[in-house]
């Protein structure tokens, strides 16, 4: 079979019409000595992709096809690729590139490289080309950004591991998560599904921390040690003092007391934001904010291809099960599925499948 | 010679006459089993000293006599201390009490005990008695907040260290300072001064970063590597992810652009604030602020026993010499000495002494 010229995806003209996709076919950028072609089989859906056609992360290129959590087969691989072979099951996740000569680079920090590029929605510097994402039939990304699939692990459970699932590791093997460490999650959405999961696999008592009880029933069935709903009074008060580490997923900080999460962090323990909230969605902080425990505040972006692999192969030797909802591709079922994560209307995760039912085998 | 019964201090009657010092007695706290009454012989002249009385940081408990960077000879040691020895030369600094049970206080973090309590202003539980300062004659301090003085430190010299310099040393030692580091030390003033000392004697690469050029020359005298004056253009361009480590000694974030200060960070690296802006100071932040670099933004609250006596040996073996301008203790020095802190007018320490002329011998 010959290699295809053109990839088909389905794509946004724009955030007016966030929810139209169509069925068009795009150029990749040109085919390096790096690049492996990946047929996609599968793709989560991400709360990215909805901030990024909405507009609610500002401008962008369109039109567009998003989706960054992709698990096809390798078809084609370029004449310097190592990492990866034609025929092999991988993954595609939300980075694409970076210059792999930085410190940071050199350090397993890429995803913190001042050059790195987003696996859809970025343009390539030397073509000017637009980066086209999973919701599409093939994807053409460097190897180092390939990520060979350990086989016990289902094409629908790994797929949503390489945004959410990524997003949710890196931060908690970064800072200790592991036996005899108190953890919590703020958030129980796809990527705070995923911190219980792993926090959890890695050895961690772990609590979910959650605006009120509807999700207590979900967390506890997924291994949750403890559940805290931030609308009890004096929510905080037995926990003060007692978490090693905070990975929060939440999307928003309205109406928060940030004093009281914060008190719960033991001295000098961490907070770590992942989520990317919209527009001017902040919070205001004091020195005085941080004082009473010498808390650490802070963000991570995504996690290195190191991490990835392990991340996998912990899911693979633990026999993790994320929960996913599977969803047909298609331009009706996209509409309906991203307006209902934007409803947060997703128990926890959905995943496209059926790419051959549209794009042919 | 019998040991007083009521101390002398110097007094203020509230905000709205916190220049206005009255050579007042006071009764201090029972004098317990663990108790060291020192006879004061200097101390350091604080910004919390100006923040308290003069109303910036709340309602306080008036008459108060403050001042936290205490030098005298213990004249008194009760019948269970055993880390005193009567008629040493010792230190108070900013806290002089905590329950020393608690996981916290067996851990080297007394600072941050639940129930700890300052050197003045603070309600002993036991009594109502109001704690007062080191504007007095004498100070009655449990022996755990009551460190000897290397025999090679000046006393004016000594006194400032113990609220700026260890303010200053904790969060260094803390977070990594040594050879081989890139630390950033944000203000030049009393606590920064310190800060630029302390983490040059630790091996450390050091920069002041300061709003204008106005203090490089003083930076450069005390050893600063390298200065960088934020009112130059792109004045953080060439610096971007090269820092492992920033003290932030400002007292306000009014006119900042904090996105380029935290971009100055390495990957994962930490900026640590330890000035206590009055009122409602503070700034906004996303989880984006945090996010290009992945970098953590807290607070620092003083430092313990152990780091008070590390950082007193550490200035007689290094002979660090802070810059401090001594002024006689008085009604009318204390006046003035105030109002030109109030104003920035020190380079970098005021130090009182004098204390045998109005308290005598």
């Amino acid at each position: 079979m010959p290699y295809p010229d053109k990839f088909t995806g389905f794509q946004v003209n724009g955030p007016e019409t966030w929810t139209e996709f169509h069925k068009n076919e795009f150029q990749p950028k040109p085919f390096g000595d790096y690049d492996v072609d990946v047929k996609i089989e599968a793709c989560g859906v991400c709360g990215s992709d909805v901030h990024t056609i909405s507009g609610g992360w500002g401008e962008q290129h369109f039109p567009l096809a998003v989706g960054h959590e992709i698990v096809g087969t390798a078809i084609r691989v370029g004449p310097k690729v190592t990492l990866i072979k034609e025929g092999e099951r991988v993954g595609v996740g939300a980075q694409s590139w970076s210059c792999l000569d930085c410190r940071q680079c050199k350090n397993d920090n890429e995803t913190y490289c001042r050059q790195q590029l987003d696996t859809y929605g970025a343009k390539w510097p030397d073509t000017g080309i637009i980066s086209q994402g999973g919701y599409s039939s093939h994807v053409r990304t460097h190897e180092h950004w390939v990520f060979p699939i350990p086989s016990a692990l289902p094409t629908a459970h790994a797929a949503p591991m390489l945004c959410a699932g990524l997003t949710a590791y890196s931060p908690l093997v970064r800072n200790g998560c592991g036996p005899g460490k108190k953890v919590g999650i703020v958030g129980l959405g796809g990527i705070g599904h995923f911190g219980l999961l792993f926090a959890k696999a890695l050895g961690a008592t772990v609590y979910v921390i959650s605006r009120t009880h509807a999700k207590e029933a979900d967390a506890r069935a997924m291994g949750a040690d403890g559940f805290i709903a931030t609308s009890d009074e004096n929510w905080n008060e037995p926990h003060v003092m007692t978490f090693d580490l905070i990975i929060n997923t939440a999307n928003s900080f309205e109406g928060w007391d940030i004093n009281k999460y914060l008190s719960l962090l033991d001295v000098h323990a961490k907070w770590v934001s992942v989520g990317l909230p919209e527009g001017e969605d902040g919070i205001k902080v004091r020195n005085q904010t941080f004082l009473g425990n010498g808390c650490f505040f802070g963000s991570s972006h995504l996690g290195s291809r190191r991490e990835a692999l392990e991340m996998l192969q912990l899911a693979a030797d633990k026999g993790i099960k994320p929960w996913v909802e599977e969803v047909q591709i298609g331009e009706e079922s996209l509409k309906k599925t991203l307006l209902r994560l934007e409803g947060n209307d997703v128990r926890y995760r959905f995943c496209l499948t059926g790419y051959e039912e549209v794009f042919g085998k």
